[in-house]
């Protein structure tokens, strides 16, 4: 699928938009593409645009004091990434955003989903139905941290995204579960 | 502030609606009182409201298989609680929502929240602002969760919610770090 049908596939599962109405909706998106371990956004940044994924594979990520990384959100074809507190509030980036592959997007400005929102209900609908999911996806994944195990937790995210076992390197899964790369090891080989 | 002007006040924060416009939305709100440990949502129960609190104190709540109980948010006035997954997914609820003291609230469907969103594109906005920010909110908990002790999460929490420290037992605060309560006395005591 090009880039376009790939879009007006994701969005048609929750809303209704005709042939002219998508045509003029994604003239607002911007492709664009980026090489393996290419920053899209990096602590300290003003945000203003999020990204909905084609090809490859993203990964939103907090580095601490003492150089650890935690990662937030691994991000696929169809899922959206940025930081969204810094793209919703005006504040600095506090995640940055890069490509754990080479990587092709479509690009929006909050400026221009605001709009969209505005001159169609929609769009408007389709980004509140996102934010829900998002939302009731984020408590879960916090549910599941408190109450679960890494190995537990390791079953369940490669049983939600197998394509997540061969396209995230090893490292990467462990900084999501938020476990070091030894005990990482120790459950694959049991 | 009556509930009304609680209300008004706290859309108004956010978008503009005439004196008319708040009256009519607000006649879809049905205030309900509970007495402290009364039960709101049980774990299994299909879930069709969402509360707006105007008094008292509110949580969300998991009870694992060896009767851990893991809590999820608090909710005190001008807070929204319900199962979100069960109320916009249909799903069965997977969490609990009990009183923490006497609590007073507006109970809004989720018919009527849609239907109130498709009346008024301000009210989507409300709706679609507040999910956003419920995002944010949740996996900045997250990496909070991820990235920081107990202690710090203590004191960022009080910091954040100074209210809380009176309104809540401690047992229930342990729950909602994720730590024992003997683990939260030290950190009391220290």
């Amino acid at each position: 699928m090009n880039p376009q049908e790939i879009l007006k596939a994701h969005l048609c599962k929750t809303i209704n938009l005709t042939e002219e109405e998508f045509n003029y909706v994604f003239s607002h998106f911007k492709p664009k593409r980026f090489k393996k371990g290419e920053k899209i956004i990096t602590e300290g940044d003003i945000v203003h645009d999020e990204y909905f994924v084609l090809s490859g594979c993203l990964k939103t990520y907090y580095i601490n004091d003492n150089q650890k990384m935690f990662i937030l959100q691994f991000a696929m074809c169809t899922w959206w990434a940025s930081d969204y507190d810094a793209l919703y509030n005006g504040a600095r980036a506090i995640i940055n955003l890069d490509c754990i592959t080479d990587t092709e997007v479509l690009c929006l400005s909050d400026v221009d989903r605001e709009k969209l929102c505005t001159e169609f209900d929609q769009i408007a609908y389709f980004f509140r139905w996102r934010s829900n999911r998002g939302y009731v996806a984020s408590q879960k994944r916090l549910l599941s941290f408190m109450n679960n195990d890494a190995k537990y937790r390791y079953e369940e995210l490669l049983s939600m995204y197998p394509q997540l076992y061969n396209l995230v390197p090893k490292h990467l899964i462990a900084a999501y579960l938020g476990v070091s790369r030894e005990t990482l090891s120790r459950l694959y080989n049991e």
